[in-house]
């Protein structure tokens, strides 16, 4: 039924009467990758970031990304100047083939571009920060597709079913040796004084273009940044903790189930930081 | 371009004429599970069994299985009684959602079914057995989707991308802890005198029907069964070694990387069980 309301917001390889085969390993298998980014006044943010991530992305499972050019053409169409901001969602598979997980000989990757709204994020979130529920869901190990943004999204699933209070914003995702990942929907930073930390993500989680963006430029802010591993005690003793994704840029977490932070600016510092 | 040549054997929410949208859960983040079964001559083998499955599969991922009569009115739709035999594949995802992780508070899954034919197995499988490549990609765990059918099937689709030999039948895939888990499609035994052991899917793995079937029935064989973690050097160590699935039924493993087996009988026994 969405389909069909949002025909003129979706186009498939270009088209606008397109559509997703019931074969498409997309759909059969989760065989593909996807990113979500702004866009204002029809220009995609961060393009050239989202662009190298999602060929790297694709290069990890074995898909030939489809050319700059391509989805320039599927913004031009979707997207006009005239707008404020919206949405776009790109997810990119395998394209057809035949039952059985072995890739065809030829494949012709399927590209789609969704439009959306921005969600409508409350003032006060920007203002005054996130409150996040710890999921009980574990991520699971996996070094092949550690840092992908792939089509495989159930553990995110079923980590948002978790919770139904609206005051909740995410929920914050360990993996299955229970050290702190990320978000369900962002990457997480953690900072001890002039330190900032985010999680290692090199047996599962998404390597976000936000979270790379934040450790290129936190040095504006006079902070260090590294990569570690990190388990949820450490991470409750941080002085404060953000996360970050393309669309609401960067949030304080000021509540993680019992525990509470004061309210600072490194959120509002870095949302500065990201758009000079 | 598949889907076009195909269109006759594709059903969507029971018409010819559906569709799957761009913004299906089961495109965007492979929520959904499926099955794959024999239809001899208009019939689905075992289908009280795998309806029975799919019923689980959904629960484990919070989905609603489309009635037993829903599935019925499309196999007779597809197959026919004139058709010695063929291949259902069904899908079952949660339908279409906004975007985010968030499944829609009411949801009307998406059902598929895809007719195909019956590959074109080799007679001397069956006679002679099958050879095995020892795949490089470890299953990670997940025990909230261990033993689900589920569409997040990357990690096939990696092991299956590592072998191009068309003497190699199927990949054997270990688990991240080094344990034997299954083959990308099918389920594995190892027999030791009259014990025989089927790996332990509590934390990774699909629990197939026909595994099921052959643990039900192995007593009719004078074999006792057992569901174990083992290792590769204690799989190696079988007297016997076999795969299995809904399509084949049973195969001996001759070779698995340097490990031969000799020629012996327990597939074409358990073959002939499956069918009384």
């Amino acid at each position: 039924m969405l389909a069909m309301q949002m025909s003129d917001s979706i186009l498939i390889n270009g088209s606008f009467n397109g559509a997703i085969s019931a074969l498409d390993r997309g759909f059969t298998y989760g065989d593909g990758v996807f990113r979500t980014l702004k866009v204002v006044h029809g220009l995609p943010e961060h393009w050239p970031a989202h662009y190298q991530k999602l060929v790297k992305d694709c290069s990890a499972i074995g898909i030939v990304c489809p050319s700059a050019d391509e989805f320039i053409n599927d913004f031009e169409q979707l997207f006009s100047i005239e707008e404020l901001v919206a949405v776009a969602k790109i997810i990119i598979t395998r394209g057809e083939g035949a039952r059985g997980y072995n890739p065809p000989a030829i494949t012709n990757p399927t590209r789609v571009m969704i439009k959306s709204n921005l969600p409508n994020y409350p003032q006060r979130q920007f203002d005054e920060g996130v409150m996040l529920h710890l999921c009980e869901t574990r991520i699971g190990h996996q070094p092949k597709l550690a840092g992908v943004k792939h089509l495989n999204r159930l553990e995110n699933v079923l980590a948002r079913m978790e919770w139904h209070d609206p005051e909740i914003t995410d929920g914050l995702m360990l993996d299955i040796a229970n050290n702190v990942i990320e978000c369900t929907a962002a990457n997480v930073f953690a900072r001890y004084g002039d330190l900032l930390i985010t999680p290692q993500l090199d047996q599962c989680g998404v390597a976000g273009v936000t979270r790379n963006q934040i450790m290129a430029r936190a040095h504006s802010l006079d902070l260090k940044t590294a990569v570690e591993t990190i388990d949820l005690k450490q991470l409750l003793s941080a002085d404060e903790m953000i996360i970050c994704n393309s669309l609401f840029g960067v949030w304080q977490v000021r509540q993680l189930e019992q525990k509470k932070w004061v309210k600072q600016d490194l959120a509002i510092n870095l949302r500065k930081t990201l758009h000079s």
